[in-house]
């Protein structure tokens, strides 16, 4: 490659020209399938700019599904027979405060555990990548080890081992978090319920990313709260000048995001949005509550900064757990309240006094021994690959003008079908042919997103899963068919039950 | 024993005739200490009364300190070297409604698990006594042989074994319950907390015995519903007249209580007293709340009925769990919620999706083993024996004129203490001498109990909690001198924090 000139004069931003540089060699074979791309120190020279500019080319190839990262070797060309499916398009809530309605989790958990049921709609992990083994071997000898301290009560904030374990682990955030700031809860649910309950009042306004995580929503739901929808993208994630508008002109007291690997729509705010995100908690007096389950799965093996780091003033609630990357069933999760931390533990305390010690013990050793690093990596590799069969076999199996999130981290893609399409009647139909998926509008407390669908793509990839993708797409072509001759379906039951 | 004539017509009920004509026997020397009652069959039959009214009778004698039982043997003399204390008087609290402040509880739990403490204060099981081996093998072998099942999600309401299981343990309570009706939650305080959301809204009267557990006084703030003390004896527990009385002046929302072996006064409220709360939840439309934490530690063996036994019409909300029995640090309760069991599945899910996994299969398998009846038998008499000793040693410590609670079950006792001293002071100046103790405001929202102490027995009896009660009788001492000679102490920072 020699040096190619860029435009500075243009609009477009260089991190955009480069991509399409790129994508021309790629496209015209000179950097053939397979090819390792130059490394982000060589390109910054080659192209004379940042080596952040490179990292956010190689990103816009990544969602392209032109490129991918193999941790610690760089970034290689993807073998492309399949034509990539666009990404979604940025979504663009009115701006309108909503009361939060109790959706259809209920069935979805239920397809979730269900022997007969191909569960493509909640987010689990896949249990044959997880540490069985290690962890079971952890709790005995925590149990063995220390009786009295795993039959005891243990104390509200979580046990000092894994605080500790998990104030080293939040460095890859660019936290420096003491571990008597950090409170173990029941998983990550709990951490945002708590630190919402503890921020604001029932009635109070939470502004939320759209298309958000149900649970979020369920949350906003038992406490009362109201959600204002801010527009996201499959790229960037929330659009930090819409949340600004949103500030100015609505009364919000709380703003709660993923900002790493949004769930459902994939997108990742960039390090310099997450800056902005942090002064807005500070200039509107909000507070921010990040749900960062995610963060771990980055593709690049880089765990993105947290809004949090960018924080001085105590704003940003920081919320996770080893739900994605461990151990869904131990229900472990945390946050990192800052000021709230008081509210937070009385409020824990008088919920459920604490969280159960065995596992939190049991974590806390298997983080000790070093192992996590080196499990992530195996998760974070096999998310991306099956991400990219799952992408691949929707934009083959699904109808002309379908686009697809192609995250850079997490097990979730989110799939826009034409507006023409009923994603709860999918839903229905699907769960009738034993394949559970999540429609778009559980991500929101409107009705938008009939047209689009979550699909988890954590599973290994097998000719099951392949054969439901398939089936997906032949119901979306009887709904096309049906649309076409105009006939009407018998109207099914309200699944908003 | 002859047939002792009884006087029908007197108001005196006949179990307290009973009960009088035997103390009389026991202080002549005819049943010296260590003798054994005649059983309550052949008792029935001498005193012409039904088998009923014995126990009633042998219960106020085990109040009184006279006899106990021993589980599956009857009741014997009990050796009294020492003056039996008077039971504490009934409270009567003011019929008013009161916000719940915060509390000092957080102390309380820093005590508990502060080495250098002698901790009194919290209601804490003693762990040497509980099952850890038998529960560490069963941690292990529900990891070994499903490890999937460990890992993944756990459904909402709990995992199906320890449902079972439970609904097999209910039996002793007297209730029939599905398995599918019961909902597993981490301890009773999210049982009650769930089963109290689902049922109220913000700023709803909430009736409670008083004094009252200061964890449902927690879970009241929490969720901003006011309370109703209702007046409570440390023999039959809370008064069903004065409940009626108050449920016909004030609008009320639900009750919770512990009716058996009430914390921290101690009473058990009659079969009777049940069947009339069960109805007077059906008259006047409120939701009762049970938490019965306790039933299975009473010192003869047999768990008192459930309220819920009664209740034909699913008014009343069942929550229990095993944290006085197995282990508080596994956080394993459930809640039997009947018609509210949509709401509070829905709730439970919203807050923290499940509850941990690992420890509800090791419970699940503990009980399955069949070693659960044997093991809290050995807890129950430990427990009767411990308590007795606690109060033999407050009795000769504290000042004169202390009263003293003799509960036939649980772990604690509560100490009534003469008017002009001040529980509060004790708790300060006991814990700069490294004991903690519950100070009687703990267990009240308004201002009530200064001169009350709650101590928990549960602990071994060893020398050094001997002389940590004898060092808090000398604290009381110098409080009573410090009353004499009119000095005053310099005022301590508030406790109400």
């Amino acid at each position: 490659m020699a040096r190619i000139p860029l435009d500075r004069a243009n609009r477009t931003p260089l991190s955009e020209q480069i991509a399409s540089h790129v994508q021309q060699l790629i496209d015209n074979g000179t950097m053939p399938s397979g090819s390792r791309l130059p490394s982000v120190r060589r390109a910054s020279t080659m192209f004379g700019v940042s080596p952040g500019t490179i990292v956010d080319a190689y990103r816009v190839l990544q969602h392209r599904g032109r490129i991918q990262p193999r941790p610690q070797s760089g970034y290689f060309v993807r073998d492309h027979r399949v034509r990539p499916a666009e990404e979604p398009r940025p979504t663009r809530p009115r701006l309108r405060i909503h009361d939060v309605p109790h959706r259809l989790a209920e069935r979805l958990h239920a397809h979730a555990r269900a022997d007969n049921m191909i569960a493509l709609g909640m987010a689990q992990p896949d249990r044959s990548l997880m540490p069985v083994e290690a962890l079971t071997r952890q709790l005995h000898r925590s149990m063995r080890d220390g009786p009295a301290r795993t039959i005891d009560y243990g104390p509200t904030e979580g046990t000092a081992e894994l605080r500790t374990e998990i104030a080293r682990r939040m460095l890859d955030t660019g936290c420096l978090v003491r571990p008597d700031e950090i409170v173990i809860t029941n998983g990550a649910t709990e951490a945002m319920y708590l630190a919402l309950k503890a921020t604001t009042r029932p009635g109070d306004v939470v502004a939320v990313d759209s298309p958000t995580y149900h649970g979020i929503l369920d949350i906003l739901c038992a406490l009362d709260l109201r959600a204002l929808p801010i527009s996201t993208c499959s790229i960037d994630g929330i659009s930090v000048p819409d949340l600004e508008r949103a500030l100015q002109t609505r009364r919000v007291a709380a703003l709660v995001l993923v900002a790493s690997f949004t769930n459902p729509l994939g997108g990742c705010l960039s390090d310099h949005g997450r800056a902005r995100v942090a002064a807005l908690a500070r200039t509107h007096h909000i507070t921010v509550i990040e749900d960062d389950v995610y963060g771990d799965l980055a593709f690049d093996g880089c765990h993105p900064p947290a809004i949090r780091s960018f924080d001085d003033t105590g704003r940003v609630i920081y919320c996770a757990s080893f739900t994605k990357t461990l151990a869904p069933g131990f229900r472990v999760g945390w946050c990192v309240p800052g000021p709230a931390g008081d509210e937070v533990r009385r409020l824990k305390r008088k919920m459920n006094v604490a969280t159960g010690v065995p596992q939190q013990l049991a974590i806390a050793r298997y983080l000790a021994t070093g192992g996590y690093a080196r499990h992530i990596r195996k998760v974070q590799r096999a998310y991306m690959e099956r991400t990219g069969l799952m992408i691949d076999h929707v934009s083959v199996s699904f109808p002309e003008g379908t686009r697809i999130s192609r995250p850079l981290g997490g097990s979730v893609i989110w799939i826009e079908l034409p507006d023409r399409f009923d994603a709860l009647r999918l839903f229905e139909d699907a769960e009738a042919l034993g394949i559970s998926i999540a429609p778009g509008p559980l991500f929101t407390p409107d009705d938008a997103y009939r047209n689009c669908v979550r699909l988890n793509c954590a599973n290994p990839w097998t000719t099951q899963i392949a054969s439901a993708v398939s089936r997906l797409g032949m119901l979306l072509k009887e709904q096309d068919d049906d649309h076409t001759t105009g006939r009407k379906r018998a109207r099914r039951a309200p699944v908003h039950a």
